[in-house]
């Protein structure tokens, strides 16, 4: 192989993961991808159509962005069991996006999402080309938990009326109207909603316990139980058709167009793109956060590996094919992933093969799913967000740091209050204030040696030496503007506590970096003291430390103060001085 | 004294600061304070006027803010030096503020600077409530040198009309209109304008090295050197008087109202709020961060304290005395404060001695000041201002810093071509986002044992023992939201790159705080890690980092892992095992 061969080949790989395990695939794989592509799908038509619906569009939405925004995965996503498609937390924010007064007024929904998806796909495209996968760091674990706990306690106000058969969308703030739309409750939904409900909760772990008591292998448990969405949807339907009276009054899905999407670019206009811009940018980072986090968590189960960068090419090329094919924004699905890499997936291969599964279904049995009800998919997403509403994770929070407490409440407050997208925003700009708060009061400590040893440690925890001319004080962070003036005013109060000072010592073991506004500070600090007889060192400065500071002057106004190696030098030259 | 009497002591010294030095002042004090007030009051008059028609306001309102606004000051400051009133930087800022089309069209500039003067000391007062004196940490030092030198340069383009006698406002982007506006330039004012500027510069240095050569006392040289504006004034008010045949045409102050201001609370309207409440905000964060760095360098000179916290009291209550007299919002001034530092000011009876005198000159000598000439004005304004736009400081620290540099580069861009708020968020926005990416990519080593010894060091800079079953990585920074997930990563790369591991040690000598999406993400690990038959240890875990540890259950999640106390231990029991 020539040296371009290889150079091209490499690239091809890291372009498309897929060519990394394509080569070793074989045909027990193919057998277990099959299995587990054949599941996924079954629990991808309802959820699929559920998703729409809760997002606010046609039920053919979330099949056809279930369709090829996989089969992009497929190709360039490093996790090789997550299922992309339409997600439940991603459906509310695509709802709440859509609804707002000045986007319903630029047009049809299908065609915003479309542009959604669209913008969706390029902010993570652009986060990919300026590898900004760690800006996701900056949502915290308690802001995303209070963040999915808000949304998901939104979506389940959202499905009691679909559940119930009620309809309370005009009520507003008037609770009477709330009470009489409750009166109006259909019977037979309500029957088939709570009933859904049972089935699925029933389904889930029972049912396995109970196979497994049975002997039954893992993979045929997982696919029994998680085709209860699937059974749910069937018998609500057959239910509605064949034994109700009332059958009219039962809400169902209704028409959905038979076929394949059409690919097609027409119809953005440059107000909407304008308009849902801010939408997309917080849809993209929920997307990434999500579906990132699911991948880790089943690629480590088999030691493999997830690139973040590539998992934002992966998502926004995803995306972008979401948005040609008449699809809503996507993201990777944590019950489907779950239920694929259960059902023994091993690699993007189930995928491609329930996409397969569901283009067939787009194709020929949509008349099939129009009869789907809207309590059946209701009850299904009541079932599989439930467990995401953690108010508990507040209070363990709360024990171990407030601060990380009230960010995940003032997400959650701020998501149910404020709106979903204020919400996430107030929890970011929490975490930061918090963070910086934080670290403008870094930990600093008055030191004295350990008798007989070279060890030095805060005078206030351990019995240590100290000399009356002497004041060792170490740093136990970075230093930044953030706690510049900290460490200025700390240092001014500590000398003042003493008289007959003449010389400080700062010790920088903790210091890996001193940014400029700190330096100017150090430069003035050691100008000042001088003026009052006290002679500023350093100790222990760590070597990139310290080739950065002889970038600058900073050595030359330091003198006479020295740089010492180690604090014990420090203190025996300068405690005898 | 009983026990309360000496608590409401306590507490009247805490908010009137004066309260500490009145009763050991004697006569002698009195003496320099009443010298260094007349000298300032010298300083106050034209600069009084000048940043007032800066800020596109009558001449009396700066008149104004230099009289109540600083007796306030007097009386809650903690700085004793300081002269607070009205200021260049925050002059163009209010000129920002108040000029938007859509404050314009809300009714009389003189209420809008009022209700602006208002906002501010509130701004203030809350920032005092919630002790955030240390949010102004948020604007680092480059940041604040940038807005400077960017706010100083739109000031100098804004006094080259007033110098030259031209009238360019009508210009906008058409380039030839500034060229025709050029050649209207009126000869008289630029001979008064140029004088001014070339007599300034005389007065300042090298007058003072010829008196100092005349054998005069510094303060002498002071009070001479710093008359130059007053002197400049003067003349070029005598000169046109007298002198010059087109005096018409070169544009004077105008007509002053005689008498001291009228305490009023009237024509404040909701809507002026709302506008102007974010330049408000500005204005009190530069207005803040300026006088305490003013403070700061004049006290430390004499070793006195700033309070941060009382600061804030001080000046909200300067602005909405500020507010309530018909003034504009103050602040400390850079250079009035050094000239009533070294013409010997010891306390702020200095600024009550220069306040009366303003009264008085604002109560009989108004009709004086209409005569003074925009261009003598202007010329004191650019000799100010010059030294301020310090484009040497990029270059400085772009050698020791990038980010820093691009963090000033941007706030000076920013303020030029986006506005001059604009400049300062953009600023503190780049500052914050270098920040969290430098925070999430913390130092982290492999490290060995160092022959012969108890230490243990980066094993890519020193010669040192390691074992094939124990990876020992130490952590330099606290673990927080921002770099778990890199840390998570790096430790992922080191074991992949190793086999034969049975035991990772943490060694956590710099971490001095764990939050909880760095604990989440720690357990994380440990049971992945678990899973590839991996033990994961912590050493030389802080007291009260283990102590917030033990409120969790993390210690069962690591068990069988263990905390040891040092390093050295934790590699010698492991490495036999």
């Amino acid at each position: 192989m020539s040296a371009s061969t290889l150079n091209s080949s490499i690239k091809l790989s890291q372009w498309f993961p897929i060519a990394n395990w394509i080569k070793s695939y074989n045909r027990t794989d193919l057998g277990s991808d099959c299995f587990a592509g054949i599941i996924t799908a079954i629990l991808l038509v309802p959820q699929g159509i559920a998703y729409a619906i809760l997002a606010g569009l046609p039920a053919q939405v979330g099949l056809y962005a279930s369709i090829l925004p996989p089969l992009m995965y497929v190709l360039t996503g490093t996790s090789r069991t997550m299922s992309v498609g339409p997600v439940s937390i991603a459906a509310i924010m695509i709802a709440a996006a859509l609804s707002a007064p000045q986007v319903v007024s630029h047009g049809d929904p299908l065609i915003n999402a479309m542009v959604l998806a669209a913008e969706t796909g390029l902010i993570l495209l652009l986060m990919a080309v300026f590898r900004m996968g760690t800006l996701v760091n900056f949502i915290s674990h308690p802001v995303l938990t209070g963040f999915t706990s808000g949304a998901a306690l939104l979506i389940i106000t959202s499905q009691i009326s679909p559940l119930l058969g009620i309809d309370q969308s005009h009520c507003g703030m008037n609770w009477n109207c709330y009470l009489d739309a409750l009166l109006t409750m259909n019977s037979s939904t309500v029957i088939i909603g709570i009933g859904s409900i049972i089935a699925l909760l029933l389904f889930d772990k029972p049912l396995g316990k109970l196979l497994q008591g049975f002997g039954f292998k893992q993979a045929w448990i997982t696919a029994i139980c998680k085709s209860g969405p699937l059974l749910v949807v069937i018998g609500g339907a057959v239910g509605a058709t064949y034994f109700l009276d009332d059958q009219q009054t039962v809400k169902t899905v209704g028409a959905i167009p038979p076929g394949l999407p059409v690919i097609s670019l027409s119809g953005f206009s440059a107000d909407t793109w304008g308009l849902l811009f801010p939408s997309a940018a917080f849809i993209a980072l929920i997307a990434y956060v999500e579906s990132v986090a699911i991948a880790k968590v089943t690629a480590r189960l088999r030691r493999q590996r997830i690139d973040p960068n590539q998992e934002l090419i992966a998502l926004g090329t995803a995306n972008l094919a979401a948005s040609v094919s008449g699809g809503m924004p996507v993201a990777g699905g944590f019950s489907r992933t779950m239920v694929n890499f259960s059902a023994g997936a091993v690699s993007q291969i189930a995928m491609l093969v329930a996409a397969v599964l569901l283009a067939i279904a787009v194709s020929f049995f949509t008349e099939l799913f129009s009869n789907i009800l809207k309590a059946s998919l209701a009850a299904i997403i009541l079932v599989a967000i439930a467990p995401l509403v953690k108010v508990r994770s507040i209070i363990n929070i709360w024990i171990y740091d407030r601060a990380d407490a009230l960010a995940e409440m003032g997400t959650f407050g701020g998501v149910l209050i404020l709106g979903i997208e204020q919400g996430l925003g107030l929890g970011i700009a929490i975490t930061l204030l918090g963070y910086l708060w934080r670290t403008s009061h870094p930990h600093i400590a008055v030191v004295g040696e350990v008798p007989n040893t070279e060890h030095f440690r805060n005078i206030e925890r351990h019995t240590v030496a100290t000399w009356p001319s002497l004041l060792l004080i170490r740093v136990d962070e970075n230093l930044t503007f953030a706690n510049a003036g900290y460490l200025e005013d700390y240092i001014y109060q500590e000398i003042a506590k003493r008289s007959g000072l003449s010389h400080l010592v700062l010790i920088f073991t903790s210091v890996s970096y001193i940014d400029a506004t700190a330096l100017e500070t150090l430069e003035n600090l050691i100008i000042s003291l001088r003026n009052s007889n006290i002679t500023v060192h350093l100790a222990e400065v760590k070597g990139p430390v310290m080739d950065r500071l002889q970038t600058t002057d900073f050595v030359d106004k330091l003198s006479p103060g020295e740089v010492f190696l180690t604090t014990h030098q420090a203190a025996h030259r300068l405690a005898k001085s």
